[in-house]
């Protein structure tokens, strides 16, 4: 009996992670690997509501620690209502963006402590962490030309941010070797789901499952 | 130069601590001592729109780490926009309820770890905390009688639910003598708003103003 498995996809906007996710959905689908896809934040009716005040609290200059904490009860909602009940179905969750996102985005390039992002994440996700992290790498300006989401924000924050950015994934991903795995974004889409396939098939390999890239 | 201070009101609902809150704001302010008022969750534009979501979250079934979470990023934003500016402009802040509210509610009556709450607390405050909370105490079943607000949520919950509730207000005020204080709130509101100022009396003394209770 295979084991389910949770996989996160991370990395700047602009290096196409919402679309990778897409396909290693679409290719474990086509294996008959039970899969159960969601964005965080999102995925719910309160996530969506958050988003919403997400939106507002950038016209209202909210704090960076608010907004971490919005993220983090986003985050608590997509945990409780979506990917636990999917992995006690036994079924393999694809996460576009997890708690990662905001230990970079607030933290490394925010300004606030990534150690205690990390521990209130912990509390927020109730200690659920993924087995596998795929962190998308490209230069920023690289990114900046491919992105189709956030252009305004992005616009607003400027090279160093995203230095900064890029800089906190790296770093991130090079603490938890075991369960973090840079790709390179740079190659077409196809082959970058070269790269991520051989990633997810590895793990699922481990966990008991039969797929073939 | 007289210092700022920073004081909490927190308890049951029914044990009057908005009207205590109100009376010592305006105690204050007949002495002119400069007071900021507010009450947590709640106090910005945010806050309004997280109240908002809480009501809408208990129709959805939020997550208890869901609801923490939020609580903590109304929280974050009422530091940031209200309370440190007043405090840096040397004033006296009273807020009616604070972190405490989530460690208890969420924590000794909701199941989450208390540690937890308090940890997740220091990150959404930047570390601020009450120079003196003021815990108003009841029996349960008083409180519900003279409750004004959330009697439906209240209704729902059932005595065990309180009881809990009180023991942890009490328990986490025994943890911090230096910094909280019960008040019995059985007496009548002029008389527990006697032993309120007291408190309140001698922490502002200690902090250089010359009021008179």
């Amino acid at each position: 009996m295979p084991r389910p498995a949770f996989v996160s996809l991370d990395g700047l906007d602009g290096t196409g992670k919402s679309t990778q996710a897409r396909m290693l959905a679409e290719w474990l689908t086509a294996q008959k690997v039970p899969v159960t896809s969601c964005t965080d934040p999102g995925g719910t009716a309160l996530g969506a509501e958050l988003r919403r005040i997400l939106l507002f609290g950038r016209e209202h200059r909210i704090a960076t620690t608010t907004e971490a904490m919005l993220f983090m009860a986003s985050r608590a909602q997509l945990v409780e209502e979506v990917i636990r009940p999917a992995l006690e179905r036994g079924e393999v969750v694809i996460s576009d963006r997890f708690l990662l996102a905001n230990v970079v985005y607030q933290g490394h390039a925010g300004g606030l402590s990534a150690e205690d992002l990390w521990a209130v994440g912990r509390v927020a996700t109730g200690g659920l962490e993924p087995d596998l992290t795929l962190v998308f790498d490209l230069p920023p300006e690289v990114a900046v030309q491919r992105r189709t989401r956030d252009a305004d924000r992005m616009e607003a924050k400027g090279d160093e941010y995203f230095a900064r950015v890029r800089t906190g994934f790296n770093y991130e991903a090079g603490m938890r070797p075991d369960r973090y795995r840079i790709i390179n974004a740079i190659p077409d889409a196809d082959a970058v789901q070269r790269a991520a396939r051989r990633e997810v098939a590895r793990l699922l390999a481990d966990r008991g499952w039969n797929v073939s890239e």
